[in-house]
């Protein structure tokens, strides 16, 4: 008679390292979301943008943006994993596979691989690798990540388990051809910039100049299009009484918005095949404005094609802070993301 | 010269028992205002989400959201029906049809079936029974509603007429067989929840957890998809200076969060076929934090049917109040909607 | 080392009269797109809301909103002609071409047809004829604007050029039969209103009532779906120190707004198809309501067709100003809009 039904989200004594979790409920994604994530972002990359624009790189349709795909993936994560986390840790070993298009019905699953209690015997850190998976089964991305949960009672005893070797980026050898659109005939009138894969320097930063204002209605819209439920994202009643007194955004959001500001110096990174890593530095709250910039950490071959370069981008995300400067986060207060990834570019 | 072709709506004057309404305008829905439904609501019930489950159900595609196709069809009704109204006052003998898809095209008929003038000699009572109807004149759902209009003069005479006798619930007897899923192939493990048909008990409560804040603009975007031009949603202008300072929620808004909070704990509860009844019990404002409750008043078997059956459910939705202790309309404040209605699910 | 790579905008001195601008970058429109339009806006334009309705004017799909499509082909245009402007100050010229459905990709051209210095030397402004194409190299929307873009370096010399001779406005019988829907069989039972061609006369007034309060995060979504980046209208940060001390709401946004509200008085106005002149007489800023009114300015018959006729109307938008009294620019405070098109309507 009580409510035994719901779902109070799993705590730290709820994960065992070995076990898989098949994660609720599948989604087949749309050109409404597609429509969606360019409102909330106003994402601009050619490749995602036009049909047509995607068959000149030999797609057959416009596929849904890297981070679209994430997003549903992860949210999907969040009622197993993440519903009592305090605080969402850190990123690794992320890679995008076959693409996503309007139609295709995408579910999430994960397999715990690491597990350790924190001194204070309030929380843990659980390790995950999380793939998603198309209707063929085809992997859409896979990543690890890690994220403090809290337990359910302070005294039970947890069987910790050293966290698992992560690999500290993405080797880009390892990033598969096919991944990679066919930039052959790809048309730099139309894509909004001139810069090709040569014209990146590493060690080159990138300001990426423009700002975005974030409201709650924006945050909430996307959270809930991606079917996350994370507690802290939705409910002001509930959060004024917590930590913040706000809700806080989904640190999903901060990537996007940082990704679309990005187009202005990276037009041509149209498509983002590796996560290396990544951090929320701090949070982010609705009044915010959101600022990036990049740096080109390394660049990189595609084997056996001369169309195609990687560049592997370091990419800031600070809020109420321009970016001219390039703040770093051990030295600027209002850095909120430090994002490593690869991502693809015309030659 | 003075607006004269402009729609100021209907008063109570210009209703008579036994008129036909065939509102304007028709809509096709579409992929596009299914993303919307869910970047609003956050809804995960797998029938609705999944293409694939859908199929695995003996649905061609995914089906709208039943509740979605409802503020559709009301919608269309505003126009004539309620622009002038005061209050929208309850729910009854509502069903839900044949599956709508993305494509279809809905339009909406009502038949005036009741009137009466209250005392005041201001305002009277307008009971209409609306049928939403797809593009092949299918019923995709219907109901009665009844609904406070002011009148055009305190003077004039209104030829009353008693309430229409309406029936206290639908009888589980009547909803039809095809209008249930077939649930034989239904996946536990991705539709969110264990739960069976068979693991609900007549009495049982269940607090969904979750609360929900609401923003001015969600709401005004829900309503406009709807179109669903009733002022008080949108004009703060004239709000401003009205009954509460404020613009007003529109109800239904009320309905779709307390079925999407309702996913916890009612997971499998994947089809809604009829709606009881139903009353807005208090005004939902901006900043306010939705939270919900279920009660299972009872249940019966789909005849001809051992893959499915149904529960009839009392939803109850509250502002800024969590639902631990079932807060019951006339009992707590804060209590806003009280709906009763038949779910299926599979056994 | 220094963001080099980042698009400042083009600035008065990198026009020059002749030069033609090929936009980046191409855009799919999609049932997504359609579908928040309807939830920005509140649009109930039968034509555009029902695909049935759509098919009995002759077209095999329901169209893509007229304003939609003109609010994507300006926003390509915005991040080379407009993102360091300071004002957008008028149209001209404005021809919608052929229909553009859900699934047509567009693109933008422009070219600079005319170019002044004025005379405080910091600013000038810049003229140009900006055309919409669909797949096929169709004009799908045409038009002139003008709009005043700050110098880079007071000092620089502007080889200034004769503003255009632009017409006063677009002449009923250069309309082309082709780009007004057969209205033969026009229900107007389910478009919304009685009202035909012939019911309007010269002179006529309609004040359409109803108001809509903004809200920032939808005329952020709005702007970003049409991948416009002006700064002024997504970041707080800096325009808190701006001249406003607000984000400034696309002006686009409040035509579609007013064209919605236009529904109430001139529902069967379903196409639009010049744009003869407007400008943006004050700013808007969320928080604000927009009211609306219409004036017949003119009536034309269509070459050759005898169920349909034209409608030269001009538009007027309010913001905390109810239209009743049909205020005008020029005695008012508070009009924000006047635009001047011709629509067609059944006769």
């Amino acid at each position: 008679m009580s409510g035994l039904k719901s779902n109070r989200g799993n705590f730290l004594e709820d994960f065992a390292v070995g076990q898989t979790l098949e994660h609720p409920t599948p989604r087949t994604v749309t050109a409404g979301d597609v429509a969606l994530y360019t409102a909330l972002y106003g994402s601009r990359f050619a490749l995602q943008s036009s049909e047509i624009f995607a068959q000149t790189c030999g797609l057959h349709l416009a596929p849904v943006d890297d981070w679209l795909v994430f997003h549903i993936v992860f949210g999907k994560t969040v009622p197993d994993i993440s519903l009592n986390a305090v605080a969402n840790l850190g990123y690794a070993e992320g890679r995008f596979g076959v693409p996503v298009y309007a139609g295709d019905t995408l579910r999430a699953v994960s397999e715990v691989i690491g597990l350790r209690e924190n001194s204070n015997g309030k929380t843990g850190v659980v390790y995950v690798r999380t793939c998603g998976l198309n209707q063929n089964n085809q992997d859409v991305v896979s990543y690890v990540r890690w994220v403090m949960v809290r337990k359910r009672d302070e005294a039970s005893v947890i069987a910790g388990h050293p966290p698992p070797e992560l690999a500290d980026h993405v080797g880009a050898q390892s990033v598969l051809s096919r991944t990679v659109p066919d930039f052959s005939n790809f048309d730099f009138g139309l894509s909004g910039e001139p810069h090709r894969w040569g014209d990146y320097a590493v060690g080159e930063k990138i300001d990426h100049m423009d700002g975005m204002t974030v409201e709650e209605a924006e945050h909430q819209l996307a959270t809930r299009l991606y079917q996350n439920t994370a507690r802290v994202h939705f409910n002001q009643f509930a959060e004024a009484r917590g930590r913040f007194g706000r809700r806080l955004i989904y640190g999903g959001h901060v990537i996007s918005l940082a990704r679309a500001l990005s187009f202005n110096g990276l037009a041509n990174a149209v498509k983002v095949v590796a996560l290396n890593g990544g951090r929320h530095v701090a949070p982010l709250f609705a009044g915010d404005t959101v600022f990036a910039w990049s740096e080109v950490l390394d660049k990189a071959e595609v084997a056996g094609r001369d169309d195609a370069g990687l560049l592997r981008l370091r990419l800031i995300a600070t809020r109420d802070l321009a970016c001219a400067q390039f703040p770093l986060p051990d030295e600027a207060d209002g850095v909120i993301l430090d994002l490593d990834m690869w991502v693809a570019m015309p030659r």
